[in-house]
Protein backbone atom coordinates (compact mmCIF):
# COMPACT_ATOMS: atom_id res chain seq x y z
CA UNK A 1 0.00 0.00 0.00
CA UNK A 2 0.97 3.46 -0.36
CA UNK A 3 0.73 6.69 -2.56
CA UNK A 4 2.43 7.38 -4.96
CA UNK A 5 2.26 9.82 -8.27
CA UNK A 6 3.16 9.31 -11.82
CA UNK A 7 3.32 10.76 -15.04
CA UNK A 8 1.32 10.47 -18.18
CA UNK A 9 2.80 11.77 -21.54
CA UNK A 10 1.23 12.45 -24.76
CA UNK A 11 -1.57 13.65 -26.33
CA UNK A 12 -4.20 10.98 -26.40
CA UNK A 13 -2.66 9.40 -23.32
CA UNK A 14 -3.61 12.75 -21.21
CA UNK A 15 -6.83 12.45 -22.70
CA UNK A 16 -7.79 9.34 -22.16
CA UNK A 17 -6.28 9.75 -18.52
CA UNK A 18 -8.50 11.94 -17.86
CA UNK A 19 -11.76 10.73 -19.90
CA UNK A 20 -11.47 7.47 -17.95
CA UNK A 21 -12.13 9.79 -14.42
CA UNK A 22 -8.38 9.20 -13.01
CA UNK A 23 -7.34 12.55 -10.92
CA UNK A 24 -4.29 14.36 -12.78
CA UNK A 25 -2.73 16.37 -10.25
CA UNK A 26 -0.88 18.94 -12.16
CA UNK A 27 -0.81 19.32 -15.61
CA UNK A 28 2.60 20.75 -17.85
CA UNK A 29 1.51 22.53 -21.12
CA UNK A 30 4.31 23.25 -24.08
CA UNK A 31 3.64 27.41 -23.58
CA UNK A 32 2.08 28.28 -26.95
CA UNK A 33 0.82 25.21 -27.64
CA UNK A 34 -2.99 25.95 -29.07
CA UNK A 35 -4.08 22.99 -31.62
CA UNK A 36 -7.06 20.87 -31.09
CA UNK A 37 -5.87 18.12 -29.53
CA UNK A 38 -3.90 20.55 -26.16
CA UNK A 39 -7.10 22.65 -26.38
CA UNK A 40 -9.30 19.72 -25.60
CA UNK A 41 -6.86 19.01 -22.88
CA UNK A 42 -7.29 22.25 -21.45
CA UNK A 43 -10.84 21.84 -21.21
CA UNK A 44 -10.80 18.73 -19.58
CA UNK A 45 -8.16 20.11 -16.72
CA UNK A 46 -10.45 22.97 -16.55
CA UNK A 47 -13.78 20.72 -16.11
CA UNK A 48 -11.56 19.07 -13.49
CA UNK A 49 -9.89 22.37 -11.52
CA UNK A 50 -6.40 20.60 -12.40
CA UNK A 51 -3.48 23.11 -11.88
CA UNK A 52 -2.17 23.73 -15.73
CA UNK A 53 1.40 25.23 -15.82
CA UNK A 54 3.03 26.43 -19.28
CA UNK A 55 6.21 25.40 -19.63
CA UNK A 56 9.25 25.27 -22.20
CA UNK A 57 10.45 22.40 -24.56
CA UNK A 58 13.40 22.24 -22.55
CA UNK A 59 11.53 21.41 -19.67
CA UNK A 60 9.42 19.34 -20.57
CA UNK A 61 11.84 17.21 -22.09
CA UNK A 62 13.33 17.33 -18.52
CA UNK A 63 10.38 16.17 -16.80
CA UNK A 64 9.55 13.67 -19.50
CA UNK A 65 10.14 9.92 -18.58
CA UNK A 66 9.44 8.47 -22.12
CA UNK A 67 11.00 11.24 -24.18
CA UNK A 68 7.72 10.96 -26.10
CA UNK A 69 5.98 13.92 -24.55
CA UNK A 70 4.04 15.50 -27.43
CA UNK A 71 4.23 19.01 -25.85
CA UNK A 72 1.94 17.36 -23.07
CA UNK A 73 2.64 16.09 -19.34
CA UNK A 74 0.08 14.70 -16.80
CA UNK A 75 1.18 14.33 -13.31
CA UNK A 76 -1.49 11.99 -12.33
CA UNK A 77 -2.19 9.83 -8.60
CA UNK A 78 -1.25 6.17 -7.93
CA UNK A 79 -2.82 4.47 -5.11
CA UNK A 80 -2.33 0.54 -3.73
CA UNK A 81 -6.19 -0.55 -2.59
CA UNK A 82 -5.93 -2.52 0.57
CA UNK A 83 -7.93 -5.95 0.88
CA UNK A 84 -9.83 -6.04 3.65
CA UNK A 85 -7.97 -8.96 4.99
CA UNK A 86 -5.26 -6.32 4.98
CA UNK A 87 -7.05 -4.74 7.32
CA UNK A 88 -8.09 -7.38 9.90
CA UNK A 89 -4.32 -8.49 9.55
CA UNK A 90 -3.31 -5.44 11.28
CA UNK A 91 -5.47 -5.72 14.19
CA UNK A 92 -4.45 -8.76 14.45
CA UNK A 93 -0.76 -7.71 14.35
CA UNK A 94 -1.39 -4.96 16.96
CA UNK A 95 -3.17 -7.37 19.52
CA UNK A 96 -6.29 -5.49 19.19
CA UNK A 97 -10.06 -5.75 18.21
CA UNK A 98 -10.73 -4.70 14.97
CA UNK A 99 -12.33 -0.91 14.72
CA UNK A 100 -12.94 -0.28 10.84
CA UNK A 101 -14.47 2.47 9.62
CA UNK A 102 -16.94 2.00 6.46
CA UNK A 103 -18.00 4.67 4.27
CA UNK A 104 -21.32 4.55 2.55
CA UNK A 105 -20.85 6.96 -0.06
CA UNK A 106 -18.97 9.68 0.63
CA UNK A 107 -18.64 12.40 -1.84
CA UNK A 108 -16.37 15.45 -1.27
CA UNK A 109 -12.68 14.52 -1.30
CA UNK A 110 -11.94 16.56 1.61
CA UNK A 111 -14.62 14.66 3.58
CA UNK A 112 -13.25 11.72 2.32
CA UNK A 113 -9.41 12.63 3.17
CA UNK A 114 -10.33 14.05 5.79
CA UNK A 115 -11.96 10.98 7.87
CA UNK A 116 -8.68 8.73 6.56
CA UNK A 117 -7.01 10.91 8.92
CA UNK A 118 -9.18 10.93 11.68
CA UNK A 119 -9.15 6.93 11.34
CA UNK A 120 -5.30 7.26 11.13
CA UNK A 121 -5.49 9.16 14.58
CA UNK A 122 -7.78 7.47 16.34
CA UNK A 123 -6.22 4.12 15.89
CA UNK A 124 -9.06 2.57 13.10
CA UNK A 125 -7.33 -0.21 11.17
CA UNK A 126 -8.72 0.63 8.07
CA UNK A 127 -11.33 2.05 6.12
CA UNK A 128 -13.51 0.71 3.79
CA UNK A 129 -15.18 2.51 0.52
CA UNK A 130 -17.38 1.40 -2.02
CA UNK A 131 -16.33 1.07 -5.54
CA UNK A 132 -19.31 2.84 -7.64
CA UNK A 133 -20.95 6.37 -7.14
CA UNK A 134 -18.18 7.28 -3.91
CA UNK A 135 -15.12 9.29 -4.34
CA UNK A 136 -11.79 7.18 -4.83
CA UNK A 137 -8.59 8.01 -3.44
CA UNK A 138 -7.77 11.27 -5.45
CA UNK A 139 -4.70 13.34 -5.44
CA UNK A 140 -7.39 15.83 -3.18
CA UNK A 141 -7.86 13.23 -1.29
CA UNK A 142 -4.27 12.37 -0.31
CA UNK A 143 -3.57 16.05 0.32
CA UNK A 144 -6.55 16.48 2.94
CA UNK A 145 -5.44 12.95 4.61
CA UNK A 146 -2.48 14.74 5.63
CA UNK A 147 -0.06 11.79 4.97
CA UNK A 148 -3.03 9.35 6.54
CA UNK A 149 -3.40 8.11 3.68
CA UNK A 150 0.58 6.29 3.63
CA UNK A 151 -0.45 4.82 6.69
CA UNK A 152 -3.77 3.53 7.05
CA UNK A 153 -5.56 0.96 4.68
CA UNK A 154 -8.40 1.71 2.60
CA UNK A 155 -10.51 -1.21 0.71
CA UNK A 156 -12.27 -0.52 -1.84
CA UNK A 157 -15.36 -3.31 -1.72
CA UNK A 158 -18.14 -3.67 -4.59
CA UNK A 159 -20.87 -3.85 -1.69
CA UNK A 160 -20.88 -2.22 1.46
CA UNK A 161 -24.13 -4.42 2.79
CA UNK A 162 -22.10 -7.81 1.86
CA UNK A 163 -18.88 -6.88 3.64
CA UNK A 164 -20.69 -6.13 6.82
CA UNK A 165 -22.20 -9.66 6.38
CA UNK A 166 -19.17 -11.04 5.77
CA UNK A 167 -16.97 -8.87 8.68
CA UNK A 168 -20.11 -10.10 11.53
CA UNK A 169 -18.64 -14.00 10.78
CA UNK A 170 -15.59 -12.34 11.98
CA UNK A 171 -17.22 -11.30 15.41
CA UNK A 172 -17.42 -7.24 14.36
CA UNK A 173 -20.78 -5.51 15.71
CA UNK A 174 -21.63 -2.71 13.29
CA UNK A 175 -23.19 0.74 14.45
CA UNK A 176 -24.14 3.58 11.95
CA UNK A 177 -24.21 6.98 12.67
CA UNK A 178 -28.14 8.29 11.96
CA UNK A 179 -30.44 10.24 13.43
CA UNK A 180 -33.11 8.53 15.42
CA UNK A 181 -30.91 5.92 16.94
CA UNK A 182 -29.80 5.53 20.43
CA UNK A 183 -27.64 8.08 22.09
CA UNK A 184 -24.02 7.51 21.24
CA UNK A 185 -23.61 8.08 25.13
CA UNK A 186 -25.56 4.90 25.84
CA UNK A 187 -24.14 2.29 23.68
CA UNK A 188 -21.60 -0.28 24.87
CA UNK A 189 -18.84 1.08 21.68
CA UNK A 190 -15.91 -1.59 22.79
CA UNK A 191 -15.41 -4.98 21.66
CA UNK A 192 -14.20 -5.23 17.35
CA UNK A 193 -16.70 -2.61 15.83
CA UNK A 194 -17.57 -1.55 12.29
CA UNK A 195 -18.24 2.37 12.35
CA UNK A 196 -20.64 2.93 9.23
CA UNK A 197 -20.90 6.43 8.24
CA UNK A 198 -23.12 7.40 5.31
CA UNK A 199 -22.95 9.97 2.16
CA UNK A 200 -23.45 13.54 3.26
CA UNK A 201 -27.03 14.34 1.71
CA UNK A 202 -28.46 11.21 2.43
CA UNK A 203 -27.03 9.60 5.18
CA UNK A 204 -26.55 5.92 5.62
CA UNK A 205 -28.19 3.34 2.84
CA UNK A 206 -31.43 1.54 3.63
CA UNK A 207 -30.02 -1.62 2.93
CA UNK A 208 -26.77 -0.97 4.78
CA UNK A 209 -28.83 0.44 7.93
CA UNK A 210 -30.87 -2.32 7.75
CA UNK A 211 -27.18 -4.56 8.58
CA UNK A 212 -26.10 -2.54 11.37
CA UNK A 213 -26.59 -3.87 14.59
CA UNK A 214 -26.46 -0.53 16.39
CA UNK A 215 -27.98 3.20 14.96
CA UNK A 216 -26.19 5.72 17.00
CA UNK A 217 -26.96 9.01 17.21
CA UNK A 218 -24.87 12.38 18.10
CA UNK A 219 -26.86 14.83 20.36
CA UNK A 220 -27.94 17.79 18.19
CA UNK A 221 -29.09 20.69 20.35
CA UNK A 222 -29.29 23.07 17.70
CA UNK A 223 -31.48 24.01 14.95
CA UNK A 224 -30.11 22.51 12.00
CA UNK A 225 -29.84 19.32 10.62
CA UNK A 226 -26.65 17.38 10.73
CA UNK A 227 -23.02 17.52 11.19
CA UNK A 228 -20.58 17.96 8.45
CA UNK A 229 -20.13 14.16 7.32
CA UNK A 230 -16.48 14.14 8.31
CA UNK A 231 -17.06 16.01 12.10
CA UNK A 232 -19.97 13.42 12.27
CA UNK A 233 -17.21 10.76 11.51
CA UNK A 234 -14.42 12.17 13.93
CA UNK A 235 -17.03 12.71 16.55
CA UNK A 236 -18.21 8.93 16.58
CA UNK A 237 -14.84 7.68 16.14
CA UNK A 238 -13.73 9.25 19.34
CA UNK A 239 -16.58 8.36 21.32
CA UNK A 240 -15.05 4.63 20.22
CA UNK A 241 -11.78 5.99 21.44
CA UNK A 242 -13.00 7.29 24.75
CA UNK A 243 -14.90 4.28 25.17
CA UNK A 244 -11.65 1.79 24.60
CA UNK A 245 -9.66 4.02 26.49
CA UNK A 246 -11.86 3.46 29.85
CA UNK B 1 -27.92 38.68 12.83
CA UNK B 2 -28.54 36.65 9.83
CA UNK B 3 -27.13 36.24 6.27
CA UNK B 4 -27.87 37.85 3.22
CA UNK B 5 -26.53 38.77 -0.20
CA UNK B 6 -26.46 42.36 -2.08
CA UNK B 7 -25.43 43.73 -5.38
CA UNK B 8 -22.67 45.50 -6.23
CA UNK B 9 -23.10 47.31 -9.96
CA UNK B 10 -20.78 48.86 -12.13
CA UNK B 11 -17.00 48.28 -12.69
CA UNK B 12 -15.50 50.37 -10.38
CA UNK B 13 -17.51 49.22 -7.34
CA UNK B 14 -17.04 45.69 -8.32
CA UNK B 15 -13.07 46.21 -9.20
CA UNK B 16 -13.18 47.61 -5.66
CA UNK B 17 -15.30 44.84 -4.00
CA UNK B 18 -13.04 42.21 -4.65
CA UNK B 19 -9.99 44.35 -3.97
CA UNK B 20 -11.35 45.21 -0.44
CA UNK B 21 -11.07 40.69 -0.13
CA UNK B 22 -14.84 41.04 -0.20
CA UNK B 23 -16.15 37.03 -1.22
CA UNK B 24 -17.99 37.47 -4.27
CA UNK B 25 -20.88 34.27 -4.72
CA UNK B 26 -21.35 35.12 -8.20
CA UNK B 27 -20.37 37.27 -11.01
CA UNK B 28 -22.37 38.73 -14.34
CA UNK B 29 -20.95 39.63 -17.07
CA UNK B 30 -22.28 41.15 -20.28
CA UNK B 31 -21.66 38.45 -23.09
CA UNK B 32 -18.80 39.50 -25.57
CA UNK B 33 -17.76 42.49 -23.27
CA UNK B 34 -13.67 42.41 -23.53
CA UNK B 35 -12.71 45.24 -22.66
CA UNK B 36 -9.81 46.31 -20.00
CA UNK B 37 -11.77 47.08 -16.77
CA UNK B 38 -14.11 43.70 -17.35
CA UNK B 39 -11.02 41.66 -18.03
CA UNK B 40 -9.46 43.17 -15.02
CA UNK B 41 -12.69 42.07 -13.08
CA UNK B 42 -12.61 38.18 -14.73
CA UNK B 43 -9.17 37.69 -13.23
CA UNK B 44 -9.98 38.95 -10.15
CA UNK B 45 -12.81 36.64 -10.54
CA UNK B 46 -10.83 34.00 -11.17
CA UNK B 47 -8.43 34.40 -8.98
CA UNK B 48 -10.98 34.21 -5.99
CA UNK B 49 -12.87 31.45 -8.28
CA UNK B 50 -15.93 33.20 -7.79
CA UNK B 51 -18.64 31.55 -10.60
CA UNK B 52 -18.90 33.94 -13.32
CA UNK B 53 -21.98 33.85 -15.91
CA UNK B 54 -21.66 35.62 -19.32
CA UNK B 55 -25.36 36.78 -19.57
CA UNK B 56 -27.35 39.27 -22.25
CA UNK B 57 -27.94 42.83 -21.36
CA UNK B 58 -31.59 42.27 -21.24
CA UNK B 59 -30.83 39.57 -18.07
CA UNK B 60 -27.96 42.73 -16.35
CA UNK B 61 -30.97 45.05 -16.91
CA UNK B 62 -33.20 42.80 -14.85
CA UNK B 63 -31.06 41.57 -12.33
CA UNK B 64 -29.83 45.53 -11.75
CA UNK B 65 -30.94 47.68 -8.66
CA UNK B 66 -29.52 50.91 -9.72
CA UNK B 67 -30.15 50.53 -13.66
CA UNK B 68 -25.76 51.95 -14.02
CA UNK B 69 -24.64 48.24 -14.20
CA UNK B 70 -22.22 48.86 -16.71
CA UNK B 71 -22.11 45.77 -18.32
CA UNK B 72 -20.95 43.94 -14.44
CA UNK B 73 -23.08 42.77 -11.18
CA UNK B 74 -21.14 41.05 -8.73
CA UNK B 75 -23.69 39.29 -6.11
CA UNK B 76 -21.49 39.44 -2.59
CA UNK B 77 -22.25 38.41 0.83
CA UNK B 78 -23.65 40.48 3.66
CA UNK B 79 -23.28 39.58 7.59
CA UNK B 80 -24.28 41.17 10.48
CA UNK B 81 -21.66 40.05 13.15
CA UNK B 82 -23.20 39.82 16.93
CA UNK B 83 -21.19 41.21 19.45
CA UNK B 84 -19.67 39.19 22.62
CA UNK B 85 -22.37 40.20 25.09
CA UNK B 86 -24.71 39.14 23.22
CA UNK B 87 -23.74 35.54 22.80
CA UNK B 88 -23.45 35.88 27.00
CA UNK B 89 -27.00 37.12 26.82
CA UNK B 90 -28.09 33.83 24.43
CA UNK B 91 -26.79 31.51 27.20
CA UNK B 92 -28.65 33.71 30.15
CA UNK B 93 -31.59 33.60 28.09
CA UNK B 94 -31.41 30.02 27.54
CA UNK B 95 -30.31 29.47 31.26
CA UNK B 96 -27.45 27.60 30.52
CA UNK B 97 -23.34 28.18 31.55
CA UNK B 98 -22.00 30.33 28.28
CA UNK B 99 -20.31 28.16 26.18
CA UNK B 100 -18.55 30.01 23.46
CA UNK B 101 -16.05 28.58 20.93
CA UNK B 102 -12.72 31.02 20.46
CA UNK B 103 -11.21 30.47 16.94
CA UNK B 104 -7.40 31.53 17.09
CA UNK B 105 -7.00 32.35 13.29
CA UNK B 106 -8.66 29.76 11.52
CA UNK B 107 -7.64 30.18 7.57
CA UNK B 108 -9.95 27.98 5.73
CA UNK B 109 -13.28 29.04 4.82
CA UNK B 110 -14.59 25.43 5.25
CA UNK B 111 -13.48 24.83 8.09
CA UNK B 112 -14.58 27.84 9.62
CA UNK B 113 -18.34 26.88 8.13
CA UNK B 114 -17.92 23.20 9.51
CA UNK B 115 -17.01 24.97 12.73
CA UNK B 116 -20.33 26.76 12.77
CA UNK B 117 -22.19 24.19 11.96
CA UNK B 118 -20.69 22.19 15.06
CA UNK B 119 -21.07 24.71 17.41
CA UNK B 120 -24.84 25.00 16.88
CA UNK B 121 -25.46 21.49 16.89
CA UNK B 122 -23.55 21.17 20.42
CA UNK B 123 -25.49 24.16 21.62
CA UNK B 124 -22.25 26.77 21.63
CA UNK B 125 -23.90 29.80 22.47
CA UNK B 126 -21.87 31.90 20.02
CA UNK B 127 -18.82 31.96 17.80
CA UNK B 128 -15.75 33.97 18.32
CA UNK B 129 -13.41 34.97 15.61
CA UNK B 130 -10.56 37.78 15.37
CA UNK B 131 -10.22 40.71 13.07
CA UNK B 132 -7.25 40.10 11.32
CA UNK B 133 -5.06 37.69 8.93
CA UNK B 134 -8.36 34.80 9.88
CA UNK B 135 -10.90 34.03 6.98
CA UNK B 136 -14.19 36.22 7.90
CA UNK B 137 -18.04 35.07 6.69
CA UNK B 138 -17.71 34.74 3.36
CA UNK B 139 -20.43 33.18 1.17
CA UNK B 140 -18.13 29.92 1.51
CA UNK B 141 -19.01 30.01 4.96
CA UNK B 142 -22.10 30.54 4.79
CA UNK B 143 -22.72 27.82 2.83
CA UNK B 144 -20.55 24.98 4.36
CA UNK B 145 -22.35 26.16 7.94
CA UNK B 146 -25.16 24.27 6.37
CA UNK B 147 -27.38 27.26 7.48
CA UNK B 148 -26.09 27.64 10.57
CA UNK B 149 -24.92 30.81 9.99
CA UNK B 150 -28.16 32.02 10.52
CA UNK B 151 -28.90 30.84 13.97
CA UNK B 152 -25.47 30.71 15.49
CA UNK B 153 -24.17 34.49 16.45
CA UNK B 154 -20.13 34.96 15.22
CA UNK B 155 -18.83 38.18 16.92
CA UNK B 156 -15.52 39.57 15.39
CA UNK B 157 -13.03 40.87 17.95
CA UNK B 158 -9.60 42.80 17.74
CA UNK B 159 -7.81 40.56 20.18
CA UNK B 160 -8.60 37.32 20.91
CA UNK B 161 -6.23 37.05 24.13
CA UNK B 162 -8.13 40.42 25.50
CA UNK B 163 -11.18 39.01 25.23
CA UNK B 164 -10.23 35.84 26.66
CA UNK B 165 -9.50 38.08 29.95
CA UNK B 166 -12.54 39.93 29.66
CA UNK B 167 -14.63 37.00 29.57
CA UNK B 168 -12.41 35.71 32.55
CA UNK B 169 -14.21 38.04 34.84
CA UNK B 170 -18.13 36.93 33.35
CA UNK B 171 -16.45 33.37 35.28
CA UNK B 172 -15.98 31.62 31.79
CA UNK B 173 -12.91 28.97 32.09
CA UNK B 174 -10.82 28.31 28.98
CA UNK B 175 -9.67 25.44 27.18
CA UNK B 176 -7.44 25.19 24.38
CA UNK B 177 -6.73 22.35 22.00
CA UNK B 178 -3.10 21.41 21.56
CA UNK B 179 -0.96 18.94 22.12
CA UNK B 180 0.91 17.76 25.29
CA UNK B 181 -2.11 18.83 26.96
CA UNK B 182 -4.17 17.04 29.94
CA UNK B 183 -6.01 14.06 27.83
CA UNK B 184 -9.52 15.67 27.54
CA UNK B 185 -11.12 13.09 29.06
CA UNK B 186 -9.63 13.61 32.68
CA UNK B 187 -10.29 17.37 32.29
CA UNK B 188 -13.25 19.06 33.81
CA UNK B 189 -15.28 20.77 31.12
CA UNK B 190 -18.44 21.19 32.95
CA UNK B 191 -19.71 24.89 34.11
CA UNK B 192 -19.11 28.20 31.82
CA UNK B 193 -16.72 27.45 29.30
CA UNK B 194 -14.65 28.31 26.65
CA UNK B 195 -13.51 26.08 23.85
CA UNK B 196 -10.28 27.86 21.69
CA UNK B 197 -9.49 26.17 18.72
CA UNK B 198 -5.98 27.23 16.80
CA UNK B 199 -4.83 27.37 12.96
CA UNK B 200 -5.13 24.90 10.79
CA UNK B 201 -1.00 24.84 10.35
CA UNK B 202 0.26 26.48 14.10
CA UNK B 203 -2.00 25.68 16.55
CA UNK B 204 -2.84 28.20 19.27
CA UNK B 205 -0.65 30.73 19.31
CA UNK B 206 1.11 31.44 22.18
CA UNK B 207 0.28 34.63 23.85
CA UNK B 208 -3.35 32.78 23.65
CA UNK B 209 -2.75 29.32 25.14
CA UNK B 210 -1.02 31.26 27.87
CA UNK B 211 -4.36 32.62 28.81
CA UNK B 212 -6.30 29.20 28.68
CA UNK B 213 -6.66 27.43 32.21
CA UNK B 214 -6.29 24.38 30.20
CA UNK B 215 -4.66 22.68 27.61
CA UNK B 216 -6.95 19.71 26.39
CA UNK B 217 -5.02 16.92 24.37
CA UNK B 218 -7.50 14.62 21.66
CA UNK B 219 -5.90 11.06 22.26
CA UNK B 220 -3.66 9.78 18.75
CA UNK B 221 -2.87 6.73 18.47
CA UNK B 222 -1.87 7.18 14.76
CA UNK B 223 1.28 7.70 12.45
CA UNK B 224 0.17 11.64 11.66
CA UNK B 225 0.74 15.27 13.65
CA UNK B 226 -3.07 16.37 13.82
CA UNK B 227 -6.66 15.95 13.01
CA UNK B 228 -8.14 18.41 10.82
CA UNK B 229 -9.19 21.63 12.52
CA UNK B 230 -12.99 21.38 12.40
CA UNK B 231 -12.73 17.62 13.75
CA UNK B 232 -10.90 18.27 16.14
CA UNK B 233 -13.30 21.22 17.16
CA UNK B 234 -16.10 19.01 17.17
CA UNK B 235 -14.46 15.99 18.99
CA UNK B 236 -13.45 18.06 21.93
CA UNK B 237 -17.14 20.07 21.48
CA UNK B 238 -19.03 17.17 21.97
CA UNK B 239 -16.49 15.93 24.58
CA UNK B 240 -17.64 19.28 26.83
CA UNK B 241 -21.76 18.20 25.49
CA UNK B 242 -20.94 14.45 27.08
CA UNK B 243 -19.97 16.11 30.05
CA UNK B 244 -22.74 18.45 30.51
CA UNK B 245 -25.23 15.66 29.50
CA UNK B 246 -23.82 13.53 32.34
Amino acid sequence: MGYSEFTIEGRNAVIEAFRSGKTVDKLYVLDGCQDGPIMTIKREARKQDTLVKYVTKERLDQLSETGKHQGVIAVAAAYEYAQVEDILQAAKDKGEAPFIMLLDNIEDPHNLGAIIRTANLAGCHGVIIPKNRAVGLTATVARTSAGALNYTPVAKVTNIANTIEDLKKEGLWFVCADMGGTSMYQLDLKGPIGLVVGNEGDGVSRLVREKCDFVASIPMKGDIDSLNASVAAGVLAYEIVRQRLS
